[in-house]
């Protein structure tokens, strides 16, 4: 089932608060700029950030069954909640919007967690959700700095936002998180 | 062989500056202190807090030497050299300094690191390593209030201090290191 972009935004800001689908757009518009910007496909980043928080407004319960019965990451399932809809999301674009490109399901798939090796379109994604004109957090405006002369540099001030967050919440650090930021500094 | 005790302090304060000497007499101190209030053996931790940075000092090359030709962890080598003592110290004090209890060599092993289930002993001389009284770094007063009322706070504290610092210094952070700060946090 292939839809037109006009159906794909029907059907997915349906699934999520006003709110929510204002953050979407504001990614679709930092995902195209950071695209044309560093050499990304400005349509598969367009796609991708229309669909990356398809789950995120899914009941847990529901998030989990997808999980468990589609053989996904189950290690998941230990770490907090916030990290499920990426998961459940790259599923959803597969299964029920037809999105058949690997890249743009992988950058839906690691868009919260960042991996190791992340491809051009997973950093652009991942990125734009940081500093999407809605955004409004302590940091923020220091990873748009960061994201106006590198892509990479613009993640790894995201990636230590959110674990300078979570230590100060005292919260676990999400494995992944650490390894991809580490990753992006050995790289550079 | 088996040293006296004062033998192993001749033996050891020879290999390092008297400055770092003074840092492990604060370690000794500290590592006793904190076995009595927390119940581990104070002179398993006293001969640990002896031992632990024996290898502090030891030229890079003969650490990776040592590493490399007794089959250790090699992946440390990828790391920060500040890591690597660790690993070498425990191996010295068993081969060389005839420490043949399984508790001291692991404290001494993990006691930069740290570890996924850590056990009481390692907890008592890292956690000594952080607050001994020569300690004077940001945020060594908040780690020596944890100390007081919890061995795995204090190590919380002083593990969350250390990833706090990498990230204002843009250096990697050893995974190891996060992973036994998640660790302390889910088993409270």
């Amino acid at each position: 089932m292939e839809l037109s972009r006009d159906e794909l935004i029907r059907a997915v800001s349906s699934q999520m608060p006003e709110k929510r689908w204002k953050h979407t757009l504001g990614v679709m518009e930092s995902a195209v700029l950071l695209a044309g910007k560093y050499g990304a496909d400005p349509v598969k980043a367009d796609l991708a950030a229309i669909l990356h928080d398809v789950a995120k407004y899914w009941p847990v319960s529901e998030m989990e069954a997808v999980i468990r019965d589609n053989g996904l990451n189950e290690e998941l399932l230990q770490h907090d909640k916030q990290l499920w809809h990426s998961e459940v999301g790259a599923l959803v674009a597969e299964r029920d919007y037809g999105i058949d490109d690997a890249e743009i399901i992988n950058a839906i798939r690691w868009h919260t967690s960042g991996r190791v090796g992340m491809s051009l379109l997973d950093k652009v994604v991942c990125l734009a959700d940081y500093i999407e004109p809605g955004r409004d957090f302590p940091g923020v405006d220091h990873i748009r700095e960061q994201a106006e002369h590198s892509l990479e540099e613009g993640l790894i001030a995201g990636f230590d936002s959110t674990i300078s967050l979570l230590i100060s919440q005292r919260r676990v650090i999400y494995p992944l998180t650490m390894l991809s930021r580490n990753d992006l500094i050995a790289h550079l």
